[in-house]
């Protein structure tokens, strides 16, 4: 076993140092912050559930990449017999255990509830680049409500958090699950065959047109039957659809619904990257009305952010209260944290706010004294209690990242040498002077 | 299966509900900035590792109650011959994950290396009050670091943020781990009895003197060891004892380190929490030199809630760099939340900042302009969207513990209506009004 598989963390799983922490948790608290505003409340489940409350939900594929945890004691030595070893799951999406949540404690809550719920979750995946074993998701939902203004909230608050955390150029698509079905259906598209052309034309963000059109093709259609299919899609992808497009047996009531949620958007902020897609597949079960999908428009990454959608069966299907209605949307945040990294890779390497205190042969109490004067003021200080040279400590501070380390004092005073690492200036200051100086840094 | 069963969290688990979930995020914040203030940087693990990172590494009773994850596909299989089920498991503690960072990472790391870890870990113990299966530790640890100068930075560190925390009196108790059976072994007690003892005196803060005396009366010891022991407890539990009575064998050296390492935190901080302790045990074999242990002093909790120590072998054990010193402090934050949520049951009560926008019949797009414009400001805002009576809005409103509801208003002017849902006062307000409105809540 080598050193990096002995020392490494599990399997598509990350260790995560100091600056990708702090990081992370910037992000986090902007998300959270803004869901804040828009009323969604923060709630929080534990990692592990039941198996029975993971099971048969329809997590679809998410479903079959769970974790389980292996019965103990006893019980497992049953399971030797019974073959049935496992008592308990990682969850693998926030959704199921929202569901049980919602069910548990629906008499304690609002109506509608408004909820932000934002943590890991295991599927042991294959993994591959953006893709982990162990990753966070951020959900926000809205239960009880079953007004389309609810989907005029969450893609309003959607769009203002994408903003917010400067992921580029993005589109939330929204559509409503039975559309395309539907409108396949009006153009005479056999039944059997409605799901192979949907699954091809969900493939239409990762591969050419014609590769999509070929995998269309050999499913079998009449000659009319392609070219309405044709026509139809060169409409779409050329954003040429209006109301006409949509007078095809069910289509026209399911578009009527969800260009008046695009136009409500758009009444209250004209700049909302919001925009129907006929096209859009989502892929689970449990989705009932509107769905939504991001996508980032980058030449970089072509990648789906998040999505979402109405799922008006799922709560009561989890036992809880019959008839609840609810919608909701994830944001996929590794994927949008890999956006930000690469185009902030200046930023990383920012200079860290954290002053030294060097150890120039000064008593350890009169350090300690300094840093704790320092640290009332909210300044992070770390101080050096080792006997080292000098230079080899400013050297390290400097290889840390840290832009100024107090050189000289003398207990009592108060102002003290601080020098700026990068320029190897030596600067008189007071704690005031130096708290400026460390916030003008933060700002940068 | 009761529906209890049915929608609750897995057994000792638990869910959060918005309030419980904010406080918990406030607390976990604070702890981390005051930490942040000592030069302590935020690092994260995975939940899960590789079962060969987490068995026989010392972690003694914590890595028996290890829940595993159950092997997948065709290792399941195999297993099912092999009787090996499993491949990984839950963290039961973050001090071995550290361990495996830090050798995973020492050569990207500062020397000495000052973290904190903030996280859950799960242990599949039996659920009792206070004790949980999944449960935040926070840590903070050097490593890289000989020095004792060490141990005076996590106990100012420490003794800060249980400040800050606010969770009332406590004593943050210090010794050396070996100082107790050398202590023991000068007095005359028998090698092989040594342990029995310390056992013992561990009980001291949960039973009364008089069944810990018999304990160890039990054990079998000559009247003149007895009168020693005896003697020694008393001036230790009357907390009169001085360099005199450590000028034992080799205790008097490990008295010394300590001694010093006290009056150094003093020196800075004369008002920190800091007691020398001889009668102070700590279970884990990996610790090698002083030990810790928090204990708050108040009528209703009697219990531990952190502990710490120098394990200079851990690291090097866990195939990290050879000879790596380390030092560590743990605080146990359910404990401590406990303590704060009985002691502030009114606070826990407190009115949410979060603004009603009720519908009184205006447009679906003029309620969410206003919404939005509050949102610009900071203000966090419900709007209702249904149309339901106002009386209903306002009476649920109020029922989730909101204050102010903005109950009448023209699109386009600067003032609107809002009413103080506690005292039924309808006030004309403006943005700017309103959000001094909302920060005064915020304060009380």
């Amino acid at each position: 076993m080598s050193d990096k598989t002995k020392f490494g963390p599990a399997k598509g799983m990350r260790d995560w140092l100091p600056k990708e922490t702090l990081l992370r948790q910037k992000l986090i608290r902007l998300i959270e912050h803004h869901y804040q505003l828009y009323g969604f409340q923060p709630i929080d489940t534990p990692a592990l559930e039941n198996i029975e409350v993971l099971q048969g939900k329809g997590g679809g594929e998410n479903e079959k990449l769970m974790f389980k945890i292996l019965k103990r004691g006893e019980d497992l030595e049953k399971a030797k017999e019974s073959g049935d070893f496992s008592d308990m799951g990682l969850r693998f999406d926030l959704t199921v255990p929202l569901a049980r949540y919602y069910a548990n404690h629906s008499n304690d809550l609002p109506k509608p509830f408004r909820c932000s719920h934002i943590g890991p979750v295991w599927r042991a995946d294959r993994p591959q680049k953006g893709r982990y074993r162990e990753f966070y998701q951020c959900d926000i939902d809205i239960i009880g409500g079953a007004s389309d203004a609810y989907e005029v909230e969450l893609l309003l608050a959607t769009d203002r958090v994408l903003k917010e955390l400067n992921v580029g150029k993005f589109k939330i698509r929204i559509s409503d699950k039975r559309l395309l079905s539907d409108l396949l259906i009006g153009m005479g598209v056999e039944g059997t065959k409605v799901a192979g052309v949907a699954l091809a034309l969900d493939k239409l963000d990762k591969q050419p047109v014609d590769q999509v059109w070929k995998e269309i093709e050999l499913l079998g259609h009449s000659l009319e039957v392609l070219n309405k299919v044709d026509g139809f899609l060169k409409n779409a992808l050329n954003r040429q659809l209006d109301q006409a497009h949509f007078k095809i047996g069910e289509a026209e009531k399911l578009w009527l619904k969800i260009d008046s949620i695009r136009q409500r958007v758009h009444a209250v902020n004209p700049d909302a990257n919001v925009v129907f897609d006929p096209l859009l597949v989502r892929g689970f079960d449990y989705y009932t009305g509107p769905v939504f999908e991001i996508n980032v428009e980058d030449k970089d990454f072509t990648f789906s952010i998040g999505g979402g959608g109405r799922y008006d069966g799922l709560i009561e299907k989890l036992g809880g209260p019959k008839n609840t209605p609810a919608v909701g949307i994830s944001l996929g945040f590794e994927r949008i944290l890999l956006i930000l990294a690469e185009k902030n890779k200046a930023a990383a390497q920012a200079l860290s706010s954290t002053v030294y205190v060097a150890n120039n042969g000064q008593l350890e109490r009169d350090i300690l004294a300094l840093a704790e004067s320092l640290r009332s003021h909210g300044i992070q200080v770390e101080a050096c209690l080792e006997n080292k040279k000098i230079g080899q400590q400013l050297e390290s501070a400097q290889k840390n990242g840290i832009e100024f380390a107090v050189t000289k004092f003398t207990p009592g005073s108060k102002t003290f040498t601080v020098r700026k690492l990068s320029t190897r200036q030596d600067l008189e200051m007071t704690v005031v002077d130096l708290l400026k100086a460390v916030k003008e840094l933060e700002k940068t």
